[in-house]
């Protein structure tokens, strides 16, 4: 099976690298040209352009950072997917909306490309050791031909139903994640204020079972206020905004998600747009 | 060592329950009868007032729902403190805000009553099997002499620091718990909106990091809609107001914590204080 | 001067009459027959479709529900805007996002019209007595053509400043007024339940220098709770919903609007949506 | 009739000063020094003592800070209500709530003492120029005999009802002047991103009916950016608290005012609380 693999950021360069180790026959491209030298020199092949790039692909992963760009990469006139093979996959790894997800579903079909959307859940520690969670929707005859090189970057592969349920999934995680993050972030600055060390506090209170579990994995930031980038505060900001349009669209009410939506914009405002999203403690902290 | 229980509702009665199972010798005292002659039928003891049933204790263990009522118990003239044997310990373990929790630590200073604020974690069935976490503010010599006792109704101790601070940690706790359940009650809403089935999202969300993981434990109410209390609705904005009341005192903004607050009212409001608090989920449904 | 007037919704229908009133030749349409029945029996014209009804027209006024049914009636290929005479003007009277404006401005540019977005402040009372207040963003010299008419149907013309910038004055006041509607009305029922009467709140509040001037003309309905339509809740909550994503377009955080748009959802999700806004204090009273 | 003032801040000394250009009979008290002497200086008399000052007055007002000062000053044992003349009044203008209110009513009961709440909307110029509308609670018999020193001191007065009930108005004015002053400032934040100008938007936003009238008199402080204090920032986060606290008691929920609370908080919390309350917009604008 030729894969190709587009996009190639702080998660797409892992993801891809994964693939390479595990023997995958593999194209990759980005726009900007050092992550793919890198990955050349691994033994991947690369293309001029990315329609080159998927021409001749079986399965093309995509890893790109908005709607907007999977849009201007793939689904524009003479974009990447009117390039594709006919019959060929398309596993698109982005976070995006559900109704875009949808969009890229329908411009699939009309190409003659079978979808899969894909999102993942980690950051990129996980991205690094293949310890991704993929969230799956679209057809589970064209999951079974592209679970293994799933398997080869994540984990665990939750199938969630048909098309744009991926993208659907990954949106509800990513706004749990949002929110408790503030939560967390919340309860530690409360805590030092009544008197408790914060140390203690970010040893115990991760492994209550009123926090979610993936703060143990912040703690360090939150104790040395280095927030190098694992999730992008912006992308955070960003997904929360997707999932107040999709949360209006659908006429449910989202009280906490909309109000931690604003304190990333603040942050955001601030100039943590680039640091991990765990910098929201820094923006509750020093406003 | 001769110990005395204060407070046998949902709580308070499992608790001492057991004490007695595992031999203490238990004094008993409750404003209503029934729970109180449960345990006398097992092998505890009663006396006709509270100042009665506390004034041979070396350790007076209370479970008792609001500030106020403790005041009420212990703290006004002539009230359970002063009724108590100089050197006595008077352990509480209701739930009350840190700065009341310094209060009672001063009264029973002046009354010559060793004081630990030892709050729980935890809901009627970990009350029921001896799984409370407790919360313990106070001297560490105290907690010693304590310690057995406290193991009999619970699985963990944490010695949280001085007076105050297992009140202060406990309210943590608590609001980590309320907005937990209301982000996790949200994503459950907006995915059944995007087309997934509630079972499908009550099986996988609470295993997920994002997720805290107690919402394992509330999954099933949400299923059924059954909302049987374990830690009713009403004690829960109780316990939102007083991390309010105490952020404004120490100036820490709090806003996921102060809209929780203000959704936790409205479920209160339309008669749900009550029932568990997961029922803020059929709130955030119906309205 | 050959005037159209495109859409005959609650504000659309009062405000052809008055056009049609001083003397205006006017053209109407509408999707549903029934106003411009009404109109055409007060002497207006009508054409057999959309495109016939603007295609002689000088000035065409358009007043319609969302961004999405203008683009549906206007943008769209052979749509209105084609069939409009080169430099005819279209004045958009809707209530859109500042982003849409600009798309209208452009494809107005590209048909060679000439455009201006003039969406109004006032409800059905403003639109019937012709006392509506104009925000009209685009050139002056364009405005200059259109004001006679604007002055037929309104009672003060506010410019702006360039295209979109009259769209985006009036997102403004629309987020001022549905949140002023919240505050009013959760002081109203806090006022109650302190115990003063309702009807006394109702008479002062509204003239204090603290409440915005026009919940005066909202207060009958709060006593009587006949919220018979002028400016419907669901045509708020998309309001809301438009200005949340302009700010986040603009990274500017927007903390009460958006839990205000949260709150017209949930009033929304119970099915007040037709009622007019003012109907939040339904909600607010009842969930 | 021997009038006594005690609390000479920046509304008080004010007020005291229109007393006595009127030609009352008047004693002050203040703890620091300056503002009597200043006074004193006009022909105000003073006394050694708080309880010196009052006991030869017929009428005591009172303009002091915080529920927990007038406590302190009032109602301690053997504090100012003890040392007042039998069947004197005492007319407290502080802003408390509601149920301190009666906590004041019940103890100048027992002291036999004629209590009025007598709450002021207005700040400093409005103290000044005898601008203050007062809003009372009590009887009105009682208010009767304080009213002409009351129009000294203000241009109206609102006869609110029982006891309690001109803090409880009181309490519903500031929240709305709380909040209006956010959803002003976001709007202006907004309207600037879009590309209108700022003194634009602050000559005409505060005449519109949406807005509330006392945005006109801080659109200066806005364009200045010179936040002197008229009524401090921090008085008004206090207000919020004591508004949301009234609001538990009464088992009402408040969206708007929670959140608007602890944007205050921020804005405290960065050191603003000095500042005129209108400053929470450079809070908003600057983090």
């Amino acid at each position: 099976m030729k894969i190709t693999f587009i996009g190639l950021g702080i998660m797409g360069s892992r993801m891809a690298a994964n693939l390479l180790k595990n023997g995958a026959d593999i194209t990759v491209y980005n726009r900007s040209k050092t992550p793919v030298n890198i990955l050349v020199k691994k033994g991947a092949k690369t293309a001029a352009s990315i329609n080159a790039a998927v021409e001749n692909a079986d399965i093309v992963f995509s890893m790109i950072s908005t709607p907007e760009a999977v849009a201007q990469v793939f689904l524009k006139e003479s974009g990447a997917l009117s390039a594709m093979k006919k019959n060929a996959i398309w596993a698109d790894c982005s976070t995006v909306n559900p109704s875009f997800s949808l969009k890229q579903k329908a411009a699939a079909d009309k190409a003659g490309i079978r979808f899969l959307d894909a999102p993942v859940a980690g950051t990129k520690p996980h991205a690094e050791n293949a310890e991704l969670v993929f969230f799956v929707g679209g057809k589970k005859s064209v999951l079974k031909e592209v679970e293994p090189y799933l398997n080869f970057m994540g984990k665990k592969i939750m199938y969630v139903g048909g098309a744009g349920k991926g993208a659907s999934f990954k949106m509800l995680v990513n706004i749990m994640l949002a929110q408790s993050m503030i939560i967390f972030s919340e309860a530690i600055l409360l805590g030092e204020k009544m008197g408790m060390e914060k140390d203690f506090l970010l040893n115990v209170i991760p492994g209550l079972v009123v926090a979610a579990p993936f703060t143990k994995f912040k703690s360090e930031m939150l104790r040395s206020g280095n927030y190098e980038v694992q999730f992008p505060l912006e992308w955070m900001h960003k997904d929360l905004h997707l999932a107040a349009v999709t949360a209006y669209e659908l006429g449910q009410p989202l009280y906490l998600a909309n109000i931690a939506k604003e304190i990333f914009a603040g942050a955001n405002k601030k100039g943590l747009g680039r640091l991990d999203f765990a910098a929201v403690h820094r923006y509750l902290e020093k406003g």
